[in-house]
């Protein structure tokens, strides 16, 4: 990718947790997220560039989560991811090269293929690794999504930069 | 195994978890269950494999992951596997030797040895180890059961077409 | 230990958990067991050699998992485990000689420097691993119990024994 | 740092945690601690050194873990820790050389880089690491903070003392 991406996609299962799903007696489910992944969230959000949540599943846990983060956009219940983000790409009048996705398994195939930027967590199976643009040495739950925005501000010698930025609003 | 199993039967505690019981004050009871394992049951269905779960615990939360995964047949508070698999072999008119099991402890060793094709999880006990057909390189609750089937997909090259079966159904 | 132990102790957090506290908004707790230990209990009971838990903590999380595995002795919010395992021990008329104890922690170091045979988990601090006769490769919570009655077990060349007693009894 | 400290900061999230923030469906949250922290907090205590909780985040579970472990000053939703560190050091009589701090994330650094002593467990980003005076080798979660503690009494040749005075506590 040239340029930084102008939009970044993330799924969920699997990346922003170990693909762990917690079931009760009751109804009621759970899953593990990891606040290091806030620092990828922050450090997009002060260079300005949109998050999107992207998964197949449907939870009320998602929704907590991306409130609490404040992410741009939320998709829950997506059967074809990549249908999905060619509709926000016209939305915010870009193209799928522009954007950079992070994804884990068999439904995210076609979306990893179609973005400028693919990237992967290190527990991913082998054929979803041999297709991207960036394995992570970091698994899903443990901060796979902010490596992969980590290594993407870093290509772009950005890294350092957000941190400031980061240093700079704290009063 | 020199065909396609004609059942996949899988044991619970250790293989779709890492045999986690977590208890709270309340008298309520969670697993951690692996959406990773979840590819593998739709890899199954799509090649038309019947999956059973065969559990000796007895709780609403396996219930409830064999519903979300449309899973065919749930056995639970199973005290000797071995009969019961041999009961469901007979009603399906298959013969044990046509079954695939993944089981990872001393309550699954009748069945293991009788099976057409046995597995078991990376960090099941010695004993087990060395009676089946096939040790795992992935640990229980980690993808152990999604890793058995694709490795059964794998030699019989059934993997990548089941693959594709699945992105020729996301329309 | 030239014989089986009379009697095996064995400490909960650190030991059947990896330490973890699982703490919620509303004043509820959790903790983590894993069914690898079961196997453990088990195991003892076909031998007819009595299981006490011996724990600082004070839980119902603790009581119900006891229950559940037909433990014989339970004792919970215990500040010195030595003097408490001498009562049990004079009560079942046998000496700490006779008994095995595993414990990973500073308030488990007076009791596993008088026992018979003492065990830690993998994880135990160095200064608890340097005093015990076993230190076992599982860590805390994948079955350190287990692994612990399993090496008492093998040392006495009773494994097997006990695993073919348990497959005798399932019928 | 030629004495022992006469404070010692701890982050939360991260450090007596592996960064896990476990949401459901119902607006209730969990976060996991570790027993093994307790050791750390009690070797400070016998050694009357005072203990602060300083964190982001604002939570009813780490006031219930604070309260359990009796540590003695808490600060929650903090925004900028070192303004937060400097007024307590104020109110204390002491400077920030004389406080010990371990943190493992972007809003630690400016803290981290005022004390007389930093840390950090052993899988904070690099960017972390290198700013440190100590980086554990234990993982957040899983006594990191423990071990911090631990290798600052070892340093002043005070940890066999310390237990010494555990031990001779019990009666």
């Amino acid at each position: 990718m040239k340029n930084l991406p102008k939009l970044v996609i993330t799924d969920i299962d699997g990346v922003w947790t170990d693909g762990g799903m917690y079931y009760d007696q009751t109804g009621n489910e759970w899953k593990k997220f990891n606040t290091s992944d806030s620092a990828g969230v922050l450090f997009l959000r002060l260079l300005k560039i949109p998050v999107a949540i992207m998964t197949g599943e449907e939870t009320v846990v998602v929704s907590r989560r991306s409130q609490k983060l404040k992410i741009d956009y939320l998709f829950q219940g997506v059967k074809n991811k990549l249908s999905c983000a060619q509709a926000l790409a016209d939305q915010l009048g870009i193209t799928l090269d522009e954007i950079a996705f992070i994804g884990d398994d068999i439904n995210d195939i076609k979306l990893l293929n179609a973005v400028g930027l693919s990237g992967t967590p290190a527990n991913a199976p082998n054929y979803i690794k041999s297709i991207v643009n960036y394995v992570s040495e970091v698994r899903g739950g443990e901060g796979a999504f902010r490596d992969f925005v980590e290594h993407i501000l870093s290509s772009h010698n950005q890294l350092e930069g957000a941190i400031d930025l980061y240093l700079a609003e704290v009063k």
